[in-house]
């Protein structure tokens, strides 16, 4: 007698159809999935109180064509339509349906809610693809003598309403042409890349610079947020991003040497110093503008030697909590180099990793649980070192003594190798929860050493008071005075204001216990609000008055980013 | 018959007068002097035509008390006057002639000129010594509401006439109260810090954190300009100073984690984050502000472990300066860890130095020579490093290659200990100098690797061109991007007006061949004029906005402080 076959969810493997809603809320590339492994499946099921029968038929999958019928009827007249045309010419201007959803939307769950539904508002009424920063030029200073409000597309992985154009107007989507590296300086170190360049594209370029550029050696950039793939370089430097190898490199900011803007106060090119005293710096001011002050058109970044030979990976298994995080500030604060990837998971975020891994249940896990390591409480750390190859050694030699002295047990480089598979896919895992009525969602913030600690479980509290909802957290970005607190909860939610008001909470309860508002994902629309209380009036007034000076007529990205407007 | 005495220079080993001219222009302590050696005292007669006779009688010595008479009557009302009393105590003002003078001038060669004439003017009405930050609050709303300009005095070591009271009205100084550690924290390694402590008193603090703060171990501010002993920590960050150590801890604001401001329109402390993608950082807008937008009041600062138990000590000769400026290129793009001190002199300067060290002529000399390291070309470089021991060890044995593959002779630790006992002195040697009527200054620039050769060139060659004129040149900051160039000049000038129209060319060939205005004494009244060309209208306007915010009635700092008005 055959066994009969084990029950498969209908995680949905079928590419979104052109044009449809789903095409435009799916994550990443239309013919790539992760879906949940058999034990993270389990999970869901035990967590939520669900069985297979309901996980048998997605809901609401958005299968519908893009279609507005009277819904957003655009504002601009013929004649700046016109002109417009004139001035990216024709073939770089669509104004149709689908392409007016598709670059108003971002990847924030309350986006996505929408677009399931099929429920928009608030769209760009035309799209615009400028081909230099000449374009740019023109069309900002037309927009702002028409007051059309400008929205900037980069790579549309925003998940704080980034982009979304609440005012309408128009949207410039950088990466169609604005995708160059305009020099390649080898004796600096630098590149000037255009803000509309891929993740990948720009990383490729730089590996490949010997053949490329007749560099001596291949590049990196050092950067790779989770949604590298699909975001640009632009994105990264307007919302201040983090890479997964920040710890070694630097967040998005610390590699930036100089920026070319376009705002409707006018055009400049901040110097390319190493450093400068004079006064304070524009190139620092335009930092995190999140397209509130001007359109970032090019930037000058540092480059680093490509050197992935050189790395060591480990991960280590912490009796606790405390142990772990005791373990990275030591690290953190010693002085002998940092690793580039550095990442600790909460007991609850280990407990699902060691799942998601394919660990639990296996040789690792009978190992560690035999030594005394609890699960519930046991917290994993991977990561790996970078740099020239004896410096690299030293930083793993060193952190693998202070893991020890800090009773961590090393779990070789497996679990490493693990997660690096996974480090830019497991986004895509969000469509197959959702189809389910499952929101996965995530908040993050910067800590200090010494309230980390309580932020975790002040936010750990608020989340887990709500019944069957999950609540993982790792560190994963490393300074000598603190890190970061990455928050990912997994719930069932009926509807997106169920949702929204849960979000909201959370954000509260970080901004109460003491936490930043964000530590890598900006502000957006989605967490403007809270800006005035946390920042102050004062501080606030200073950002306003920069948002004046660069926009007086409130054209940049209107509609709440920041909370300046 | 006894061998007669050789000539001893007429270098002054008196104190000066108490109220004295020159206790106010004489760099540090009253009773300190460094003379130039006999070396360098040759060279002094050679290059300028002078013989002993010359350096006899020391002129315009400033022995004078200051009396000011008629000059620069004070312009408060006595109400005005009485409410300031009312505020920081009648104790805590002065109005003296000598108080108006030794707090309305920094040490700007032009100042130096002045004081030395006894030809003042611009003087504060009034000295106020703060207590607190509730009183700098005071009194700004108070000299806000009255029209009355607010400078502020950290450790008057400005070389950038930062400090001068142009517009008269009064001067706040720092240090005689603001001069207390507010928090001491191992956790977050942080120091809360208030503006006016001093340099000296804020590293023992540090390094006594064991018995003062029950800390686990020493630890060290990493920040050791050559003003160190007689700056302020306040100082040192609104004019984004750097330290002798720079390359590996960090420039001023690099160590700045918060600030806490006083300005007209309003009061705030920033946020303490290791990071935040929480928009435009107002804790990076303050930073170089120079007293033009408010007054610093406490500012907290990352600090570091002393171990300099670990520090490997090096030097090089070099058979020329590309040779020393590629080793480092090498080594500051070479991503092993920096050494903390790292300096390169060109050919001119590692002549001065190396009689100035004592080293010309002596064994280490003949050696060098001998090897074919020239006179006139050769190029010496020194350093230390630091942090961990194998961090440091490592840094050190992997520089020792890059040098040696640049043609680098190891000189073993001997120059660096020479350097290291005059690191803090050799200001000194200005008084002595200037006795005889020749001038030592110094102007600075940031610079790009690959224009580093071009800057070097023609402002030498500026300098050079006029007869019997000194330069001696530096790199003494290092960054994968770039480096600083440090320029000494020394030379005869016969009155204030000849000098300042030599520095300002020297200050327009700095800009014109592409170095940045200023790498670390930041720009003040003095360079000022040449901002707005080198920023561009655009972001000259940015900071003229940000002014225009802080400070709506030009009350702080004003007559021309980064050229905002």
């Amino acid at each position: 007698m055959n066994k009969p076959h084990p029950f498969q969810p209908g995680w949905r493997t079928r590419q979104p159809l052109e044009k449809s809603w789903r095409s435009i809320f799916k994550w990443g590339a239309p013919d790539q999935f992760k879906h949940p492994n058999a034990g993270l499946y389990t999970l869901l099921k035990n967590s939520f109180g669900l069985d297979d029968a309901d996980f048998k038929t997605p809901q609401r999958e958005g299968d519908e064509t893009v279609l507005l019928g009277d819904t957003c009827p655009p504002q601009l007249t013929d004649d700046q339509v016109k002109t417009l045309e004139n001035i990216v010419g024709k073939e770089n201007i669509t104004g149709d349906d689908y392409s007016r959803v598709k670059f108003s939307y971002g990847k924030t769950m309350e986006e996505i809610y929408d677009l399931r539904d099929g429920n928009v508002d608030h769209l760009c009424d035309l799209v615009i693809h400028p081909r230099d920063a000449m374009d740019v030029q023109n069309i900002v200073r037309f927009a702002n003598q028409e007051n059309i409000p400008v929205y900037v597309f980069g790579g549309g992985s925003s998940v704080t309403l980034g982009l979304r154009p609440i005012k309408g107007g128009i949207t410039l989507v950088m990466s169609t042409h604005m995708n160059r590296i305009l020099e390649f300086n080898e004796t600096n170190q630098t590149v000037t890349v255009e803000s509309g360049m891929m993740g990948p594209d720009f990383e490729k370029s730089l590996n490949r610079a010997p053949s490329l550029f007749k560099a001596g050696c291949p590049y990196t950039c050092g950067h790779f947020p989770q949604s590298f793939e699909f975001s640009s370089v632009g994105g990264w430097i307007v919302t201040k991003g983090s890479g997964q190898m920040s710890s070694y490199y630097g967040d998005a900011c610390d590699l930036v040497v100089s920026q070319e803007y376009v705002t409707p106060t006018g055009s400049f090119k901040t110097h390319a110093y190493p450093a400068t005293a004079t006064g304070p710096l524009v190139n620092d001011i335009m930092k995190g503008s999140e397209g509130s002050f001007g359109i970032l058109v090019s930037v000058t970044l540092k480059i680093f030697r490509f050197m992935p030979g050189n790395r060591k990976k480990f991960s280590f298994i912490f009796p606790d909590w405390e142990h772990a995080v005791k373990a990275c500030r030591d690290i953190s604060q010693g002085e002998f180099g940092m690793p580039s990837v550095l990442r600790i998971s909460d007991p609850e975020e280990t407990f699902v990793g060691l799942k998601q891994h394919g660990i639990e249940g296996g040789i690792l896990d009978t190992y560690i649980t035999a030594r005394g390591y609890k699960g519930g409480q046991r917290c994993l750390m991977i990561g790996h070192t970078e740099g020239e190859k004896n410096f690299s050694h030293h930083v793993y030699r060193t952190l693998k003594k202070i893991c020890k002295t800090n009773q961590g047990l090393s779990l070789t480089g497996y679990p490493v190798t693990k997660w690096e598979k996974g480090k830019y896919s497991d986004p895509y895992m969000r469509e197959d929860l959702n189809d389910f009525g499952i929101v996965i969602d995530t908040l993050e913030t910067g800590v200090s050493w010494d309230n980390l600690m309580n932020v975790h479980e002040k936010v750990r509290a608020f989340v887990k008071s709500r019944p069957q909802t999950l609540c993982l957290t790792h560190c994963s970005h490393f300074y000598p005075q603190g890190t970061n607190l990455y928050f990912i909860f997994i719930g069932q939610f009926s509807n997106r204001d169920e949702y929204k008001t849960f979000q909201e909470n959370i954000i509260d309860h970080i901004e109460t216990s003491g936490g930043s508002l964000s530590h890598h994902h900006g502000v957006g629309k989605m967490i403007a609000p809270f800006m005035e209380r946390h920042l102050g009036k004062e501080q606030m007034a200073v950002l306003k008055g920069l948002k004046n000076h660069f926009d007086p007529r409130g054209i940049m990205n209107p509609g709440g980013t920041l909370g300046l407007d």
